[in-house]
């Protein structure tokens, strides 16, 4: 038997279909679960008459594989993944090369990165989006870890990947984290994308009292422009689809959302690298509140709200809702890629934000034309130092000024809270801000905690103490 | 010589200035710092002729102590606090006490409360607010850990404290991290206030083009009202004071806010334990945002705001400026709390909202007669679910909400970034809303990666999932 390309283990749904994927590309998979069963039953269920082969041991795996190995692990992040390394290490030859799948996150990636280095193996985070779909017909794939490795992963990875204009969806991000930490972005910008949809759901359903109908129109409409992308369809999609007794199946759903932590992971990041990554903060906290429904229907009944009049949908109105959505995703986006900045500055990574931008085009939830606008900004001017400085979204923010702030006015009219879409809103106006009341700030630190002030009329880096 | 009450270890400001005050209580304290010429300074300098004892070693240290020894921690938060332990550990003895002043992060606490008690050692973690000048004449005692420790302590801490009204405030938080995350809360919710102040004076300078006179008398006003409290005090103070040439010294403070740490560890515990504590991590973000001074510098010069009018400081305006800094105040403790709640709840910890409230009265930083409006919510109510559901609050809130939102829509005119405060309304808005949009990222979620809803015609905890 001849021995196969590349090993897989993990054999839950993702691991599978990325089984399934890549023995569609051509290559030779043999796969491997912990619990055998799961293994035989993926040999004998999906995998049946496809030739892909299975191991019951990893010491079986490893003899299974040509050299110099390929490995991608696809079990769940944590411990998981430094137990499976702790047994696979023993078992490989120099030049082997481990690549996780999983969402780990990126300071874990680099830990391992090195530890493997140290044993003259190769690490690659690889962050995997898309979910099931995306894993067996092509997810977005952003690779990061030991450069080596690259140029060795690169055919077989680009050949996964889903396909935008014939360009994959891969492409090398950078060292040791770096593709997790790239995909981690990927993941709260979706929380972000998310949030914002729901506001302007929640403003044409309650604000103007739009018929799900009458909203699936409109999102279909906005889907043929500039917001045109995979969660825009898919909520035109969602608001058409009807229960049993014909009505939308949407307003049967409970409004308690959840959520799996690496959106709390971007925010987390974005504080310990100081970028104000307030709107996907904003988007993941309002999971958070939404989670706590039963204390809201307590809270609704003592906390009156504003007597609430219902809006006429007007071209004015639903006008200004989109702008409010499409400004406030350009601001979501410009943090994210602020975010990408720091980290690639604190840890040395040399991102290119274009490819970043190329990356997601395809594959994965948060795909879009509006990627295609941002790589073109970077290909235009490589070193922007902030996507809102770009003349497109410049001018798109400039036309949209006025009915975002007409969207917030009538929101707050009714009560309606659109957190995402104000948190942005306080950031374009503050990132343009000349003179931030900060000096306030900096004067109370300095009288309470002798903690110094700079001035206006002196250089950077001069401190001044005042007896207040 | 007889043997001291209280070691004290690490004479940096804070430490000489609570040797000082121990010693004013009447305690016979006996310190060291690992520089030795520092200790030799102090004990020649401030601590001349008080009886202070100084140690050159941590042998020698011991050796001065009564039994069951009780030494206070007053080193940098971090590796230092576990050398430390590691070297002072051999040297004691059954029952002695060790209590950590710094700003530790709760889960160090938590690991050397642990640690210590295994050692028959036992640890606490004493939360310190109010600075250099708190720390001197009296401070905000936040202490929690081994309980068995509290009886011995208390007197002690008790007599250091700052009181109000004749009560000290140093009550005993909880086990394990208890007095450090209440500390770490403390300096969250100082943010959280630091920003509300801050937005109400750029709404009043730039919107209003209030000069810092008339400032000056607004805010002192306001600190006759239910605002009063040490950092409306000391705004009003700092918008008196001229620089050399005549002109208010906070003109030419550079508006770039610096930060320690604490305010995002906060955000951070907020996001681990699911808490929507928007408000404080807009405060966060906002001074990260305001430090980034020469990119603003630049994008102001691309990107145009509306134009700008100058409107009339009407007592309304200023009276809405009011209502927005009060309501958003209360949407800020109220989540604080919430943040409590959680961490009380998931760590078993057992918080009293109460004594924590009446603790943070004086002392600290956040002092303020808006905490004996809490203190007697709890009073009243000790289950109470959420601050806004407190009589008190829920109708300071119903007062304010035209105002609130009023000066939000100017502060949207004139391009003026309130984050805080917005943040704050969306929060009681959504928090109010018996029906948020999260349904829809429900149905997006179930439809792109099967993570399955709930029905609001089903019991919680049935999932569905459908074929959108």
């Amino acid at each position: 038997m001849p021995l196969a390309d590349i090993g897989l283990i993990g054999l839950a749904v993702m691991g599978q279909n990325l089984a399934l994927n890549i023995h569609d590309r051509g290559y030779r998979v043999a796969v491997h679960n912990r619990t055998t069963s799961k293994t035989t039953a993926f040999l004998e269920g999906p995998a049946a008459a496809t030739g892909i082969t299975g191991a019951l041991s990893l010491e079986e795996l490893v003899t299974q594989l040509e050299p110099p190995r390929k490995i991608l692990l696809m079990v769940q992040a944590g411990p998981a993944v430094d137990e499976l390394l702790e047994q696979l290490i023993p078992l490989l030859d120099r030049g082997d090369i481990l690549i996780d799948g999983g969402n780990s996150h990126y300071r874990d990636t680099e830990r391992r990165c090195a530890l493997l280095k140290g044993q003259n193996l190769r690490f690659v985070g690889c962050g995997i989006s898309g979910g099931e779909e995306g894993a067996r017909h092509g997810p977005a794939l952003m690779p990061g870890g030991d450069a080596g490795a690259w140029p060795e992963l690169r055919t077989f990875l680009e050949s996964l990947a889903a396909r935008v204009e014939g360009e994959p969806c891969c492409r090398w991000m950078g060292p040791g984290g770096a593709g997790h930490f790239v995909k981690m972005v990927h993941n709260g910008i979706e929380y972000g994308d998310m949030q914002l949809i729901a506001e302007a759901y929640h403003l044409l359903r309650d604000g103007y009292g739009c018929s799900a109908r009458r909203m699936q129109e409109i999102f279909q409409q906005w889907n043929r422009g500039p917001l045109d992308s995979f969660l825009m369809e898919i909520t035109g999609r969602i608001l058409g689809v009807r229960d049993r007794d014909g009505a939308p199946l949407l307003d049967k759903v409970l409004d308690a959302a959840a959520q799996k932590g690496t959106g709390s992971w971007t925010v987390s990041s974005a504080l310990e690298l100081g970028v104000p990554l307030t709107l996907i903060a904003e988007a993941v906290f309002a999971r958070s509140l939404s989670a706590l429904h039963e204390e809201r229907q307590r809270a609704a009944g003592k906390l009156l709200a504003p007597e609430r009049y219902v809006g006429t949908a007007n071209p004015d109105g639903v006008g200004a809702v989109h702008d409010a959505l499409y400004a406030a995703k350009i601001i979501s986006y410009a943090q994210g890629f602020l975010l990408l900045r720091a980290a690639s500055e604190t840890f040395d990574w040399n991102l290119d934000f274009k490819d970043i931008a190329l990356t997601w085009r395809g594959g994965c939830i948060i795909r879009s034309v509006f990627l295609d606008d941002i790589a073109r900004a970077y290909e235009i001017q490589p070193d922007l130092e902030n996507l809102l400085l770009d003349d497109f979204f410049r001018q798109a923010l400039d036309r949209c000024d006025e009915g975002w702030r007409a969207a917030l006015r009538f929101g707050s009219r009714q009560a309606i809270p659109l957190p995402a879409m104000a948190a942005g809103l306080a950031f374009y106006d503050g990132y343009r801000c000349r003179r931030l009341p900060a000096n306030l700030i900096q004067a109370q630190r300095d009288l309470f905690g002798a903690h110094r002030y700079e001035r206006l009329d002196a250089a950077r880096g001069r401190f001044f103490h005042s007896d207040w």
